[in-house]
């Protein structure tokens, strides 16, 4: 049986077909958004078969939306079309993305899509057992078609830099690999200066209820200019930022009874993510700007207000009020110098996420060299072990007992996210330009912080970051933003303060 | 320009072609759930503009696979395979589902949508003025919509039934009329009798926290069954229950810190749907079955719970050690039967959602006996608020100060809902015959209630409604439960003992 279709296309205003195309885009988004944040915050546990069908369903429509054949005739007459400045930009974000999904054969992405899901499975099951080889299999399969995907979907030359594209648009690994040198070089000093710092001091025996811990946290929302009539604040396992839509901004923070910098931490990270998002102009809602235009740009965000401001000496001062009213007894006897120097002490160790601020981006440094050497073939999956340990040594000083704590110790590869580990350290470089600016700008950014100025600093963030969205790439932005282009300058200038802090 | 797309379809297996067509609309109508739950439950206020285009973006996609056209092939195709009774019935289900929405116009859904919307806005805006005129003009268009919808989704005859038959699949304008005539006449003298009664006694002064009203809640939920790990309760302004999805059933209450009453028998109602949705045989996960076979069914659960259970004093008096441990203070000096009788109080009202178990069903006769007139052509919008006063005063002995209490006190009808009000008391009808027949096979029901033996209950329920799902229809399925067809019989004895209790 043949079934002929016959469309009559017959386009009067291109515009408005394009709007309600990225429309239904932005929607599906959003709604995946939602189904996503309600599994980590509220979801039932019985629930978790049906959500994984239907946000796959979900992504499943949002492709086929994506590629719609009817959508080159809209696109085509928009070529057109007489249209401005911020017109024309969606129109080039939406075909570069549209681009991207139509070189990709569905073949591929449904391979992908099983190889990565056995994959985290498996990591889940071999990684407490730190069985390597278990893992190599299912993650061969992965490698394999990403380094096929790269292939399909980039222009030629580094494989490598198709795969970076999707994340950080304008960036490329002949960009990056200077400034990861540079930092290896210059970090290293620093951690072995770090030394000397003074170890953090005990809070053993204090006890910092959940129920005050979540009440400081929306208060710490509060006092950086989160809206709440715009958002909302939930506890998950691992905290994290989305938006299910314009004017609905969420974040996630977790809580440990024995321990609140975490938290403390956490919330000024994730009300980075968030504020950025609140900043983005209402005229972008539901279209293709209303986004950052990178992720390094958003994580740019999230660590300026967790590093240079929640690990500074001046915001625990400042909130010291705030801590004795959350926590009276926890707090006797307890100055805010000592939670500070819990938030900012320096200790190279095998795991990324409880790294500290130093030698952070010395993990994603090897994580960086690894994946590149993947993608362009130097490098075998059964080789990875041996080059994650070494590399560990040679930079941190430090050798994973198992692979557990080491080659298996992050999701990210098992998920298919390869590319994707640069953006940490491309979001510290900015942070720190960003925050070299402010300083500059506001006379002193310490001297703001301490005197609870956030109203100003947000202002900062809003004029040269936030207002943009994604009205171009993130190179562009921070060029205007800061002066500079992306370098290790300013992240480095800032590490060795927070290792010998000015007297 | 003219595009031709060439299909050439080659169905292999029409069964999983069904399968996977249908699971896409199980998602989808999951998502859905989730986007309203969530707008009720949690989403900040300044998200409410970009979740009503998600709903919409949704409900739009629901509609256009619904109406896919190579699904003929799939639906051809299995009318030549072997199938088993279960998905004969579910392939039933589908095609009638696609059939309705087929008939529908493109553009009668887009003028219905754009109706219904204006006319909800002019009713809240107009609602507080009383201003029927305003209301009116707006109303008029849905009314005309509606009866268009009928004529197309219809088989001919009675234009009401194409209408009801959305809700309540098996019953037609002619079952219901006259049931509704002899429940009218049987009522009445009830509510006379009614004034006999004692008053409800006076609780002001006492404190009911909110906190403790929500741990009652869960308290109440676990007691009857509801299984917390594959759903959850939340507060919202209007209680409610929802389904994302298999495994993943949540239910929503109010606190009134001046008065439990409304809390507790909220929890009942929406934990009888939610239990109902519970019971759901795992197998039907993401199919068509996985349903109530009408609106009646499934209000059938909420008012057993509530009004079979929850308005007995042998309920109050089981749970009166939780009432007594959830607010020691406002308990004191206080009997459970005191609270019951707050419970069970008959008083002819204006406001439906405020009335008593008596009197409610006259409101829903009144809105009956309207909407067919209205559907038919009998009676003009014009001449709603003289026909609605008149007949309130008729059937109940009242007469509305003004429309905003009368005529305009519901928003069903300004969300084209015509033919929804008749499943209220279709369900109070069912829950009634299924309170008759568990009385006769538990050995009296209040006696297990009384006893808390809400596990045998809800076994009763499970064998004779929740494990069907939606593999037939609601006549058969309650004629097999009850062994009786739809009457007064069963709800007009009950309502006899709630007016005058054996002694």
């Amino acid at each position: 049986l043949t079934i002929i279709a016959v469309v009559a296309t017959n386009i009067t205003d291109p515009w408005n077909e394009f709007v309600s195309w990225t429309g239904t885009l932005a929607d599906l988004n959003g709604t995946g958004a939602l189904l996503g944040w309600d599994r980590e915050t509220g979801m039932p546990p019985r629930g978790a078969q049906t959500r994984a069908r239907q946000m796959g369903t979900i992504a499943g429509l949002h492709h086929r939306e994506m590629v719609r054949p009817d959508i080159d005739d809209v696109l085509a007459a928009l070529g057109q079309a007489s249209l401005d400045a911020e017109q024309t930009r969606a129109v080039a974000v939406a075909t570069r993305a549209r681009r991207r999904a139509m070189r990709m054969p569905e073949s591929l992405v449904r391979e992908l899509s099983e190889a990565r899901s056995r994959c985290v499975t498996v990591w889940l099951e071999a990684r407490p057992r730190a069985d390597y080889p278990a893992f190599a299999e299912a993650l061969r399969a992965v490698v394999a078609l990403k380094r096929q995907e790269a292939q399909a979907v980039g222009d030629g030359g580094e494989p490598y830099d198709a795969l970076l594209e999707e994340f950080e648009p304008g960036l490329r690994a002949k960009d990056l690999e200077p400034i990861f040198a540079d930092l290896r070089a210059r970090i290293a000093p620093l951690v072995a200066a770090a030394h000397d710092v003074p170890p953090a001091p005990d809070l053993s025996g204090r006890v910092w209820p959940a129920a005050a811990q979540v009440a400081l946290a929306h208060d710490l929302g509060a006092l950086v200019g989160f809206d709440a009539s715009g958002g909302m604040i939930a506890l998950s396992a691992h905290p994290f930022t989305s938006s299910p839509g314009f004017g609905d901004v969420r974040f996630s923070t977790r809580v440990n009874e024995a321990d609140p910098v975490g938290n403390i931490l956490a919330v000024m990270h994730e009300a980075g993510h968030a504020l950025y998002e609140q900043g983005f102009p209402e005229r972008y809602a539901r279209g293709v700007l209303l986004d950052a235009p990178s992720l390094g740009a958003h994580e740019s965000q999230s660590r300026f207000w967790e590093n240079h401001i929640g690990r500074t000496a001046g915001f625990w001062r400042h909130i010291a009020p705030l801590l004795r009213a959350h926590f009276p007894e926890a707090m006797v006897d307890l100055e805010p110098q000592a939670l500070f120097q819990r938030a900012s002490s320096v200790q190279p160790s095998l795991i990324r996420v409880d790294a500290d601020e130093v030698t952070y981006n010395l993990h994603i440094a090897l994580r960086f060299e690894i994946e590149l050497a993947l993608i362009r073939g130097d490098l075998d999956v059964d080789e990875l072990p041996t080059a994650w340990d070494d590399r560990m040594h040679e930079m941190l000083g430090v050798r994973p007992p198992s692979a557990a704590d080491g080659v298996m110790q992050d999701i990210h590869w098992a998920e298919g996210l390869i590319g994707y580990f640069p953006t940490y350290t491309i979001g510290n470089l900015y942070a720190a330009q960003l925050a070299e600016t402010a300083d500059a700008t506001l006379g002193g950014l310490e001297a703001a912080i301490e005197a609870g100025r956030f109203t100003e600093i947000l202002a900062f963030m809003r004029d040269r970051v936030h207002c943009h969205g994604r009205d171009r790439d993130t190179p562009e932005m921070m060029r205007a933003a800061t002066g500079k282009d992306l370098s290790a300058d300013a992240l480095v200038g800032h590490l060795s303060r927070v290792v010998q802090p000015p007297s």
